[in-house]
């Protein structure tokens, strides 16, 4: 099933995406070229897919929402270009693609993520089918997950402790926003568009942090020990920049021992749900076994 | 009268910089200094001051709506931050001080851009006393007016028309966009909040565009025959690098007189307000007489 529903929504996520590009045609085509080179870089779409797959949890129809899933989509874009940067990781490859700064030049590059980062703010805003109250929600969980206090505190704190042994807390800390925020907004978005109550939203929130943890950790293990080619890009690089891991903190085997136990925590928070989180349950096993 | 009313609101303005900061205090120390170093530099708070006035000539009270005075001013310092980097127009100083790069490195200082364009969003979407439909319709003048049409898309083609000889048209495309923009932003949504009729909204636009190109104007002609103690930055940037301006492309009378007649159009849109539009009337006036 997963596969299926998978591939059916990342098409519509690209549909999407490419509709929503097209809406802009920004002033310079240069700069359009740029945000385009990555947003359409063939990425697996888990947030829209996330977020689609909460509504469903609260038994709404996830297809409704990709309008939000794609301006969620451009935020993630927007982070990695920025990260990619030589002031900051310094990455040539993502996706087994050229970075958008090797093919673009840095000003460029810095512009195209300025540009998807206020585009998912455009995209999200001109939607007519969604009440206001509920849009105001939304896109307050996404700034907030962008952030100071999340992706970008989460990164500041990256750039400070590169070639520094940090704590397990603070690493957790800093995966907790760097990554785990958007993962967070994507999931509370869904259900929030999908007229979630109280305690859905407490036990999806949970479900979402516990999601974003085992991301990571498995994350710092195919660094480790993934495939360069299914990854599409070096493995090894966390070691190379002298970064601490899960992997470095714990060992792989420690490691891979946490991803597992999380990914239960994370399904135990979906306990009082039916068949419709049958496909939140599974993108949590899927943490498992991927490969990029 | 304007500079009484000026100096109180951008007093306030201030103020409501530091709260939002404080409310805020991101999760890495570094990035909320370097946040900060840029947004407190002394601006003018031109924009959330036009913002203020602007709900004053719809009868509303500009104070009021200080909050999105300050997030807009989060937008603009975000920019300035991201245009001085040695990737775009590698410029060492502003306001009299080191650029955000030069004292934060250029990992840290797009950071510091980032948060504060994120911020921005949060400070609007966490008002508790704007309705939510006219706070999906302002962030919505916002988002539009920083992306990749509005600010984005004109830094774009500044970044590829450095060392090129540009037309008048482009010219005047670029800095509607790149400064424009927000400008208008700025001005509509003041409207807005203060709750313009059609007729009130459209009057302020075509205002708030007048009021832009003379300020691009005038800025250009302080580039010229400015004085560095004043502006806080070096005169001539603009030949040294070799950009297209108005005083360029026409000449430095030329250009003055084509200040004071936009200026003139800038009043003329406001001839159906009465005195409760006098301190935005004043504010295209000094436009004229600006030394920064």
């Amino acid at each position: 099933m997963l596969k299926e529903i998978w591939q059916r929504r990342l098409q519509l996520v690209e549909k999407t995406l490419l509709e929503e590009l097209r809406e802009d045609s920004a002033l310079n085509a240069k700069l359009s070229d740029a945000m385009k080179y990555s947003l359409m870089a063939g990425g697996k779409r888990l947030r829209p897919v996330l977020l689609m797959a909460a509504a469903d949890a609260v038994k709404s129809d996830g297809d409704k929402f990709v309008t939000t899933g794609a301006a969620i989509e451009m935020i993630h874009t927007y982070s990695l270009i920025h990260d990619d940067l030589p002031a900051m990781d310094n990455d040539d490859y993502r996706r087994g693609k050229l970075t958008n700064h090797k093919v673009y030049g840095d000003g460029l590059a810095i512009l195209a993520g300025d540009g998807l980062l206020t585009l998912a703010f455009e995209v999200m805003l001109r939607q007519k089918d969604v009440d206001a109250d509920k849009l105001v929600r939304v896109v307050r969980e996404m700034s907030d997950a962008a952030g100071p206090n999340g992706m970008v505190g989460g990164q500041a704190i990256d750039l400070m402790s590169e070639g520094k042994l940090v704590s397990r807390e603070v690493l957790r800390e800093m995966h907790m926003a760097k990554t785990g925020a958007l993962f967070k907004a994507a999931i509370r978005s869904g259900a929030i568009l999908g007229g979630a109550n109280e305690n859905q939203l407490e036990a999806l929130t949970l479900y979402a942090e516990k999601f974003g943890l085992a991301f990571q950790i498995t994350d710092d293990i195919l660094d480790v020990e993934g495939d360069e080619k299914a990854l599409g890009k070096p493995v090894g690089s966390d070691e190379k920049n002298q970064k601490s891991t899960y992997v470095t903190l714990l060992s792989l085997e420690e490691a891979k021992k946490l991803a597992i136990q999380t990914v239960d925590e994370a399904l135990c928070a979906l306990d009082d749900f039916g068949d419709e989180a049958e496909f939140l349950r599974e993108l949590a096993t899927y943490l498992l076994a991927r490969n990029s």
